[in-house]
């Protein structure tokens, strides 16, 4: 089981691990994009400058530097995914955390409904039920950990994914409407065989549209409606605040009810090892002891 | 050579040509994007039903719609750059087509060289003059209807790439607000183990942020600069206005010099068949005649 672990994923994590990973064929489809866009940009001048043709060179020069800042935009817009990308993983390693508790609960559950069937009179059905109640207990403090880290970093992961588009689009959207003053220096009045164009006069005009676009492409900045959270007390653990673990005060956890305090998942699974997101509260303040102590007093209540 | 140039672009349309198929390859991975968030969004949504907590479900569902009109736009990005593409390869097919009318001249140019050179006296001389004459009045006319083709075509391909931009940048921005909204209804307060979030009271303004969303997306109208063309008078044969070819009337044919008549590249290429960009001016109105007249006249004035 152990083993199967890492490479299949467990069924709470199953939806999310998919998602994941097609947001990374999206990003990698950005700045595939981005390089194509980079490399038809200086195509673009390159091409322009072959025409022999001064104001087709001067503008497709021109041009393609525009098209290059959108290309570029592309690459930004899919490390920003990336980093959004980055905090789904921590839902979904949440998710994993609390599948193998959900497991436990299940299995005691089973085992003694099985025993009482088989041997109601055991004195294994006691232990089991005092196992279960502890099981139960790591199981309430999971399922809050799932539900305030997947709120929070849902939030979070849209609040960096959504910026992102309206960063791309409106770097993009202000560069290209630059872009369409280039294209108008343009004359495209047609010629008879023989005649040639004027010579082009509007290359001062051009370094002028190009030299605007930069400056509002520097001086953009983000205007969002925030996405407010009341995480903020949130701990590692998350939890609003929480028990300690191995890696807290002796002090506080001589607090712990006895039972938590031998099952502790935390100790179980990970031992002294600093875990990104372990499975059990990690000491956050006092206070929090308090709510993951009530925690556990209605754990235990019907004990 | 004929049947190579299927094959190997002529050199003067050699960076359009790649240029071209490198913009298939960017449009190729919008759509990708397009398509991977497409189903990125709707694999939220069935996340979201699946963690069984309300809040997370209803916004998810209705982010995820957001996010699939996003992606949406991709895919329109994506087909309105290849009608660019379409565009540009409107310049690339009349490159093509000069091509051959330089290489003409060049060719007999270096014969008359050679000749002068081994037998000065020889009366091919006089006859080769006389194509050469022919060959620049050829010539004349396809740079023309080049440097035409190209100013008219190159202001419309970005016209169209550029207003495409600033479509999905404006639709995407605008949907990405919206979005912003809705993940702001989710309360990411913390709870306790053994707590549970309040229920979702909240779906009712969910589904009025999405009605806003798409009635806004509805509503968008492009507020574009317009590119301004002064080719309107450009006929498909990439003049002003132009000589008739074969399938022009009798009347205005006998008005052609009779070396232009008999040496028409349209006749001797093209024959009575339609070609879409024909490398010889095709009959527009009697005032190009004038013009390609007049051109016809400084052509043979060295005569």
């Amino acid at each position: 089981m152990a083993s199967l672990r890492g490479i299949q994923q467990p069924d709470l994590s199953k939806k999310l691990y998919k998602l994941i990973k097609a947001e990374n064929h999206a990003i990698a489809a950005y700045e595939t994009a981005g390089r194509e866009q980079a490399s038809i940009a200086s195509q673009l001048s390159d091409w322009g400058e072959a025409t022999n043709d001064d104001a087709v060179s001067e503008i497709s020069d021109k041009l393609g530097v525009l098209l290059a800042e959108i290309a570029e935009q592309e690459d930004t817009f899919a490390q920003n995914l990336e980093d959004s990308r980055g905090v789904l993983k921590q839902i979904r390693n949440t998710e994993s955390s609390v599948q193998p508790s959900r497991d436990h609960k299940a299995k005691i559950s089973d085992e003694i409904q099985k025993l009482k069937y088989k041997e109601p009179s055991s004195t294994k059905i006691v232990t089991l039920e005092q196992e279960l109640v502890r099981a139960e207990a790591q199981s309430l403090v999971a399922e809050a950990q799932l539900t305030n880290i997947t709120r929070q970093k849902f939030k979070e992961a849209y609040d960096l994914h959504l910026a992102a588009v309206i960063e791309r689009a409106e770097k993009q959207a202000s560069l290209a409407r630059h872009a369409r003053g280039l294209v108008n220096l343009l004359d495209d009045t047609p010629i008879v065989p023989g005649d040639a164009h004027r010579p082009f006069q509007e290359a001062e005009a051009a370094r002028e549209i190009l030299n605007r676009a930069e400056d509002d492409l520097r001086r953009w900045e983000p205007r969002l409606d925030p996405i407010r959270s009341s995480a903020g007390a949130i701990g590692s653990g998350g939890m609003p605040g929480t028990l300690s673990t191995a890696g807290g005060s002796v002090a506080s956890e001589q607090d712990v009810h006895p039972v938590l305090r031998r099952e502790s998942p935390v100790r179980s699974q990970a031992g002294g090892e600093v875990v990104q997101q372990p499975p059990y509260p990690v000491h956050e303040n006092t206070e929090g002891e308090v709510h993951a102590r009530r925690a556990n007093v209605e754990t235990t209540a019907g004990y």
